[in-house]
């Protein structure tokens, strides 16, 4: 099925849950919504952190088609699940925002690492998480964002156990994605980053490490919702966990050579 | 001399001229400066145009120190020479821009291509326009942009003339630089996208072009600008051609992978 197809499922009802696994090898994208008067302070934000905050596109202040990365979208009713904040807090978990939109929101559309994660697995390197079947290990760092405006805090990490010989070549094919949070920010000690306990993550599960594998950490999608979290905008929409944006972009068009 | 150093001959009024050949192997940075209420807009057409507007930094409203990418400097008085324009007119040619400056203006730090063309020198591909001591030749093209907001209109292009047998290693090499501009936009027939003749740029100078070479394309930092004056907005204010902001940063610092 086409992720055209995959988005009507979606806006009819008829896929509920998350969207991995779903229009491989096309790219997924994290969602964040906020009302215009912050819009500028997080685009802002976004370009001084690339690689937490790789944009995939911004639809003009109330629109809502995604027209630079789909067709026919509409991004109020094409995300299995969304999420509501008002003031920092989650107040609730809805199948479409309908019911939130106003002509002031504008939609970030942020890149999602299952675009790199299929690099790797074609690449023949594990994705721990995968193999594991359970959600990315993701961790708060001592790696301060660049502030812009009133965004500013910590960088979230996702970790992947990677072997030894692989870890060079996890480098290189994730290097050629800056679009979807490229190369690594850092291998190897956790402490060295702030991480006490790699067993521990923030968010997602714990994947086991086995010997002669070592920890590798990617800046993770997550830090742009853990910020505005953090800073406690009136309202905020993001999409649920795991219940991404399909859109018609092929993974292999965010390579970079 | 440190790009410092520099920048203070600069403030002093002592280097006056084109920074071309200074600071070598810091990028410098093209200028655009627009009042807070475009400034949303124009950062959303510089995201979804990044190989016409890679930008390197944006200073907060009101704000004149890029410490993004230098240090100690003062966008107002750190350019040897600034162009005023207003509804996109030219209206003033000036050494610093302190009676211009008013806490409503947003300055943009836009890549440029000196950067690749270091890139390319050190890989022993000739330059033609830096041979031939003269501008680069540049043209607009039928190539649009994607428009944000008011901003929209034709990609302007720089070309450089590059023997059949180097064509591949130019790609390679300014394909690692997405940030100064990437990749070229395009290989050979000048007609494909809009230019009638190639010995007459819409900007800059001719070069010639010998047997055995081929015209590549690059999407090119005068973009913006013309978009900008096509669009008239009440101030813009940009660097004087060739005179632009020394950075801190090495340009190797740009290269992914």
């Amino acid at each position: 099925m086409s992720p055209a197809d995959i988005r009507t499922m979606i806006r009819d009802g008829q896929l509920t849950g998350p969207t991995a696994g779903h229009a491989l090898g096309y790219a997924q994208a994290n969602l964040a919504i906020l009302k215009k008067e912050h819009a500028f302070d997080f685009l802002l934000f976004a370009q001084r952190n690339p690689k937490a905050c790789p944009i995939l596109d911004v639809i003009e202040p109330g629109d809502f088609a995604p027209n630079g990365i789909s067709s026919g979208a509409d991004i109020r009713t094409d995300l299995p699940k969304y999420r509501i904040y008002k003031q920092g807090e989650l107040v609730d978990e809805v199948t479409d925002i309908l019911d939130y939109w106003s002509d002031d929101l504008v939609c970030f559309l942020i890149g999602c690492s299952f675009s790199f994660e299929n690099a790797l697995l074609n690449n023949d390197i594990d994705v721990r998480h995968i193999t594991e079947r359970c959600n990315v290990p993701m961790f708060k760092t001592n790696i301060a964002t660049t502030p812009a405006g009133m965004f500013e805090g910590p960088t979230v990490v996702s970790m992947r156990p990677i072997l030894e010989k692989d870890i060079v070549r996890a480098v290189q094919v994730t290097s050629r994605f800056p679009s979807v949070h490229g190369a690594p920010l850092h291998i190897g000690n956790p402490q060295a980053i702030g991480i006490d306990d790699i067993s521990k993550p923030d968010f997602g599960d714990s994947v086991t490490i086995h010997d002669g594998e070592v920890p590798v950490f990617w800046a993770c999608g997550v830090t742009p919702q853990a910020i505005a979290m953090h800073v406690k905008p009136e309202l905020m929409i993001t999409h649920a966990p795991g219940h991404m944006f399909i859109t018609d972009i092929r993974d292999e068009h965010f390579g970079i050579i």
